[in-house]
């Protein structure tokens, strides 16, 4: 773990002096009072060297676009990420305790619709209920933004996907009123992400650097400037299979 | 160490084999024969976590842009680095391993005009020789790609500084010859190394990955497609300063 910025060394060393599993711990508490304050947070979202959060010709087939698969590598192995998809086993470690607490304290999530499916323009029909079948990995609210409406789909196992169309400020508020305290993660695509962060509404991303290169497609720090925003980078930290990165916007 | 691309599993397994510094040592090498064959290396070119290459507003109190210094922190602590600039002792490890490649085996080298220097346009005179004192780190021909033609400038300790304004494919031939067998390595900035990519004329780079933010700047893989061009990644190393990669390009 290692930061370049001075004025953030105090808060990587409070990190670093409560140890890896309160650090985890900590996330959506505030230390102050033990009250959950909640907490907007982007969790294992992964780019490629060349800076891609998703392949080129994303579609029915290719969910993450030409090559994009490669991406999540460093997770799928991890036994949180095995846990959440109700399987056993898995590998420990750096790239599990970053799996372990992207799903830790979260009571919603805001997807762009792209990430909900591939479907572009009004919606022929119900039957699309999301890449994940009849169990979705979520257990919680769903919001999804959207400029065509759709009533709500309650799946299997806690997950419910709402449509959102009056843009992601009410879908934050809608999410961070599920939530209940708890913390609401983004989980992409790259514009979504954008949209949020250029309106200072994510307090923590934790970004994954996976040894691929996909050569085009949607890049996650576009049309965005992370350093007049605030953003710093407070952790850093390296596996076999991924650059692990914690950019936390500051107190402006 | 390790890769994504399966087709090249292979490679990162000879070169594990043949341990680090076997590794490091076959730069430039034909392995088939042990002749040299001049190969064309971008080394330690550091880019920030948003992908920048030198931070905005370079000019001659910001050589690399405001905030830009950060990127090097990996680097300037290194054995290998303080030797080339004349100073005994410095920090092993990983970003040395990395550092001492970066100059081993170059006979010569190739720069963009920005890196030389602040100066844009025409030479006004003559005075300015460079951000590196009498004797620069080079101890070898250095070519300049400038459109503004100037007499060569011999340095202390065997630097000599060559103005090209004939193009990107006349500077390396004059660099090969100069080189007489060992390597090329093209220093930058941003847009050199993407005119030589987009021309499939550099064999290698390694890239540094810092903790920095830099929010704007020049890119380095901006205007390049790097896997339809044939790059892969065949080395993904960290330390608690910089993520360490190596891209190949693999014979088309």
């Amino acid at each position: 773990m290692r930061c370049s910025e001075p004025g953030h060394r105090a808060l990587v060393a409070i990190h670093a002096s409560r140890g890896r599993v309160a650090e985890l711990g900590s996330l959506g508490v505030n230390p102050n009072g033990g009250m959950k304050m909640t907490q907007v947070r982007v969790e294992s979202f992964t780019i490629s060297l060349d800076g891609y959060g998703a392949g080129p010709d994303q579609g029915v087939n290719n969910p993450l676009g030409v090559g994009g698969d490669a991406l999540h590598d460093w997770i799928i192995s991890t036994r949180a990420w095995r846990q959440m998809h109700g399987k056993e086993g898995g590998a420990r470690g750096i790239d599990d305790d970053f799996a372990a607490r992207g799903v830790k304290n979260v009571g919603a999530w805001i997807l762009g619709r792209n990430m909900f499916g591939p479907i572009r323009g009004p919606w022929p029909d119900m039957n699309w209920k999301g890449w994940w079948g009849d169990d979705p990995p979520y257990h919680v609210p769903v919001f999804i933004l959207t400029h065509h409406a759709r009533p709500p789909i309650q799946m299997e196992g806690n997950t419910t996907f709402h449509f959102v169309t009056v843009g992601i400020h009410e879908a934050l508020d809608q999410a961070r009123k599920a939530a209940d305290g708890m913390d609401v993660r983004i989980g992409g695509g790259p514009t979504t992400i954008q949209q949020y962060l250029r309106a200072s509404l994510i307090d923590e991303l934790h970004v994954a650097f996976a040894p691929v290169l996909l050569g085009g497609g949607e890049r996650l720090f576009e049309r965005v400037d992370l350093r007049a925003l605030g953003y710093e980078c407070v952790q850093f930290v390296g596996s076999e299979k991924a650059t692990h990165v914690v950019l936390r916007r500051q107190a402006q």
